[in-house]
């Protein structure tokens, strides 16, 4: 029970609707080899990635898939004898499941994002041999982040209204900047993360621990679909497969892999999601936590990890773009700058928010709108851009205008 | 009109009630010098701290109230002729302030604790020659901290519900640990540490910036009463001095210097507690800021000191243990760096195969080996692994996991 030769026909054939179709020959047996590969191994598979990564996807597949030889390529990747025989023991049961889950991508409308194509992101590069071969995904390839600064916002399913309410503004908030918010799609924290990307019509990344085409948790079914209309929902393992508790775990070390940083809104003592920060902080990545009340068993976790691993303390979007080593200030000041210099009237936009706003009574983003002559989106896009430069501030009724503060230091 | 001679008969009969009536004469005339000193100076002389250290209070005095001489002493002192000079005219027109005082500290009941004394909390010369000359005292004078490990707990006056609670309970913690609680008697954090130790019968001092005589705020005078009959009020201005804004200050550094670490419960992002926090890392001492939720005006101080002076994040009693160097007691919970040691590659094989079981119908091991992408005989053994365990189970058709097995740590 062989695979069939990858040949450019082939490779056509089966990846019709999930590569480009103006690729290349070898760009397409290439991508195909990597689509093959993710259906054979699990995520994390570090002989694969050493194969792959001596002798490139097609001649790895080629030593993979046969029974004997290939010694010398193991051994210039680093490989004993012996852990190639023992990764095609657990490669050869699962050749025959390849055309299913090529088929199940193409039911699923999915795209394959590889090593190759420009929407790759490259961060995911510091697993090593560890890397995914391959991203099934659904949506804006763009929202992966290849191309901006990228941050996981991740947390506590169980999160409370507080946590989510953070998330919900964070997110928003490094979204407008222009970050990409990558979070797991989990009930709690994670979609919080991704809605609050989605309010601002920024990019976000649903990263899955099954494939793509079997929305999980079956409750967030909406919103996956509204995050692969708005953003992207990926996967490393193709269509059909099922997400488990290991893939949870690899999913986990991947949302840290693609995010410049990663922020744990709110966690339990537990939480999963310190898992991921772990991952961060072994790929030497930006670790914020956002503290919360110390009886509150929900924020637990993140004062484990203020404490433990002195994580950065993470209270508002502006820690969070410094966090990205991004000046939030320059880089609104920059976005004005554009603005002006294309004659869009940019600076004059901000000056109508602010002369909408009051400095005493908190104003909802309607009536701002209103009043400046703006649609709700763009001016809350606007009003986002004065909070990171502190001239507007949030508050429960709405926003006001901030009253002037002298840069002050703590002494 | 200078100050009469400390001759023992009269350091006796000025220190009646205030010095203990069994010292040596020429113990007694040390601590009238040093009583005498303490009205004559702001807190926090260093030209009266360096001729102190450098002669002893008794000479240094004599220098001090003469109008000339005494260049040999303030040359060894290091200080120039003319710092000597300017502070005589500082301290000269208190002379005539320094019969009353020590009257209103006989009125009050107050007591004179002095570096010579057993009482006296040597972590105050770390203030080198802005040390306080000596210490006026209400109460029980062992609880200055003398002779146990005492921590500094201080915040803001409007603290919210949260701070309070926070304050009181830390404070009554670290108290039943022995840990004298040290702070400022201001309405707020600084109230309810003192309440927090006095609850449990703990040693507490409230420091105060003006005499022990005048409660201070007015509306803590119950209080005040409080903690001088179950703990101390100290100061170490003399009695009828009023609280300046200055001996705020220097107050505040004597919180920190009297504490081997500080704790800030609850502060507002300009809160003066802030300032007993800078003293506290000026001197070297461990800083600890409890966090908060981030949306909460009355915790951005907090915030402020984690994420710009690196203090520790508390969240319980045991944080301010640790915070103190002493190990009130083993942990039960492992810490994350120690948890995510135990993340080997044999803990994930064994999740994998886990994940690859049914809870209901047994899977030949064939089956489980190709859903966990594993050979057959590594899964063999692994399920032997877990068998042993009592996590899996052995069927007639193959294997299913057990009912009831442990849960997994996720590092």
């Amino acid at each position: 029970m062989n695979l069939p030769e990858p040949t450019p026909e082939r490779a056509r054939s089966e990846l019709a609707g999930i590569a480009d179709p103006l690729s290349e020959d070898d760009d397409l047996v290439v991508a195909y080899a990597r689509a093959i590969w993710s259906c054979l191994v699990e995520p994390g598979d570090r002989v694969a990635g050493a194969l792959i990564a001596t002798c490139g996807p097609v001649r790895a597949l080629e030593i993979a898939v046969a029974s004997t030889g290939g010694a010398d390529v193991a051994h210039a990747a680093g490989l004993e004898p012996r852990e190639l025989d023992k990764a095609r023991s657990r490669w050869h049961p699962r050749r025959g499941d390849v055309a299913e889950r090529m088929a199940a991508g193409r039911r699923a409308g999915a795209r394959l994002v590889t090593p190759e194509d420009h929407a790759w992101p490259e961060r995911v590069a510091d697993l090593g041999p560890f890397a995914p071969v391959c991203l099934w995904v659904l949506g804006d390839v763009d929202a992966l982040g290849a191309a901006c600064p990228a941050v996981a916002m991740v947390g506590s399913r169980a999160a409370s209204a507080y946590g989510d309410l953070l998330a919900e503004d964070l997110a928003a908030g490094a979204a407008t900047a222009g970050v990409a918010v990558i979070s797991g799609a989990a009930y709690g924290i994670d979609g919080s993360a991704h809605r609050g990307a989605l309010a601002v019509g920024g990019a976000t990344t649903a990263l899955l621990a099954g494939g793509v085409d079997r929305p999980y948790p079956a409750g967030h079914r909406e919103l996956l679909e509204r995050i692969a209309a708005g953003g992207t929902v990926a996967a490393e393992v193709p269509c059909g497969s099922s997400p488990t508790k290991w893939r949870f775990l690899a999913r986990n070390r991947l949302i840290a892999a693609m995010s410049d940083a990663t922020v744990v809104v709110e966690a339990g003592w537990r939480s999963g999601s310190l898992n991921t920060a772990h991952h961060a902080a072994a790929l030497g990545r930006p670790l914020g936590a956002v503290p919360g009340p110390v009886t509150s068993a929900s924020s637990a976790g993140c004062h484990r990890l203020l404490r433990e691993v002195q994580a950065e303390c993470i209270t508002s979007v502006a820690d969070v773009m410094e966090l990205l080593g991004l000046d939030a200030r320059a880089l609104n000041a920059r976005t004005v700058a554009e603005a002006s210099q294309t004659g869009e009237q940019g600076a004059g936009d901000l000056t109508r928010i602010l002369d909408a706003l009051s400095d005493r009574s908190a104003r909802s983003g309607h009536d701002i709108a209103r009043r400046a002559g703006f649609g709700s989106d763009e001016a809350t896009a606007l009003l986002g851009l004065l909070e990171l430069e502190g001239t507007v501030e949030r508050r429960p009724g709405g926003w006001v205008r901030a009253r002037h503060r002298a840069a002050a230091t703590l002494w």
